[in-house]
């Protein structure tokens, strides 16, 4: 999305064609900046520093870590290691082994010659695919935004969010966002609140930040106030990411977010549905299911 | 309460025997600093300024606010000009108005002679109500931890508060810790969870501070992660203040107490009830409107 009128990605191969560009996260919202790894030692810290964050950037992330790492030994014994080094950044992260997996899969049977070359195309391919996923719940999501907008004659579409599953959480777009910039380009006035979403403030730092960058009207909140928001008749429609994603639709995310999903049930605001919503949301079985009945998060 | 190791109040005619002495609430937790005020203008201050704060001790400041201010002119005209001074700190604030409609009351038919000794007679009878108010819900909640801390088999009685409902927001004892006062010089054993209460941590910054001074075992939380702790089975009572109850019983507190009382609901814990709620919690009619029933906050 853009950045002072600039459209980025997350992460991309830098001009020199083999180091990575990824954009500082810790430094937001004060300073936008671009990091370079060349190694895959450098890939693990930033994915362990949180410079990267967000399950789809660090499954891409670690993807592109293991073609730095096979810059510098592409044996079996390299591809095991760096795969060993970037799987131990974060053990709990579902989308960094999803990653790894896939990697070994596509390199393991290949001889090392062609390794590093395979490495930075499959995680290329990685990128792309997430970029389109994105695309498509922004696709699918902007309708729902422009019916509640024609719902309320032109009035801006007011919409809830939690912490950043924006474009910053994966390569482009956003998963709980798409429909936001989707919308948004399609001139559909919106006004996002945005949780601060404490302890780590992603909402502030981030979310904030990337909205603004993009120029989409938002206010930062309290986690506190959303509820009080939704009591009042003042959010038309509450959007999350979903870390994980059951079959049966249930979905798990940075905390905080059963809270909400509590408010908008009882404010009758379609949000995702939690454990013990009795009805299903429709809203919420698209923008939160469409990206997870691909790859749950 | 203790605060090391010695019993304040947080408002107390000091050893002049006419100036009053506050806790400045601005400087905790990092400092315990006592303020001396000395005129009306200095009462009307501390309560613009939040050096004083929570509606029981807004409305005792004020009336020694009013005794102050007749010490320099006790006429008809100083009493009235006190009153319009003091009253207008903070308009929202019932206990405020409360508290100085009453002074006038008792005041206004006095010569202006006795005025000053009256004022500061009141002033105290109005700090010991709230002192005896907050001591019998101590007294009516202790009994509710005390049993379920029986049904616990002596494990510690897990409390969720949130925002300060404690002695800092009162003259001694607090409203909703009021109870885990009393049981815990009872010798029950207790661990609070204190809700962070942003955006102005009011959790954090006072009622985890009167909890440690106090020797109350409890951990600072998120607001956010309320949620999860009841999902999880690890809050057995949910304790809050309350700004207003309404005759019905429903509540208006601190933004984000509809969030715990949605999440107590979900999980069967016992917390004060809120609009929507279809069952009547026990503990809650007991906790939060014992306080209500004489005078509602």
């Amino acid at each position: 999305m853009l950045v002072r009128g600039q459209p980025y990605r997350t992460i991309c191969v830098a001009d020199d064609g083999w180091s990575v560009a990824v954009i500082d996260q810790t430094r937001l919202p004060f300073a936008f900046e671009l990091l370079r790894l060349q190694t895959a030692e450098q890939a693990a810290q930033a994915i362990c520093n949180m410079v990267v964050r967000g399950a789809p950037l660090i499954g891409v992330t670690a993807a592109y870590g293991v073609a730095l790492g096979l810059r510098a030994d592409a044996a079996d014994v390299g591809l095991e290691r760096v795969i060993g080094l970037l799987g131990a950044t974060r053990p709990t992260a579902v989308n960094l082994r999803w990653a790894l997996e896939r990697m070994a899969a596509v390199l393991g049977p290949q001889s090392p010659e062609r390794r590093v070359e395979l490495a930075y195309a499959e995680a290329a391919r990685m990128a792309d695919e997430d970029v389109a996923a994105c695309a498509a719940i922004g696709r699918h999501g902007a309708a729902i935004l422009e019916r509640l907008g024609a719902s309320r004659g032109g009035e801006p579409v007011r919409v809830l969010t939690h912490c950043n599953a924006g474009w910053l959480a994966c390569v482009d777009w956003g998963t709980a966002l798409a429909p936001v910039y989707a919308a948004h380009d399609a001139g559909i006035a919106l006004h996002v609140y945005v949780d601060e979403t404490r302890p780590r403030n992603q909402g502030a730092a981030l979310t904030a930040f990337e909205l603004g960058a993009h120029g989409v009207p938002h206010t930062v909140i309290a986690d506190n106030t959303g509820g009080h928001l939704m009591q009042h008749g003042l959010v038309d429609v509450c959007i999350v990411g979903s870390d994980r994603t059951t079959a049966a639709g249930d979905v798990a995310n940075k905390i905080g977010t059963y809270l909400k999903a509590l408010a908008a049930r009882d404010n009758d605001v379609p949000c995702c549905r939690h454990r013990r919503s009795t009805g299903r949301s429709r809203t919420a079985s698209v923008t939160c299911r469409s990206r997870s009945a691909r790859r749950a998060r």
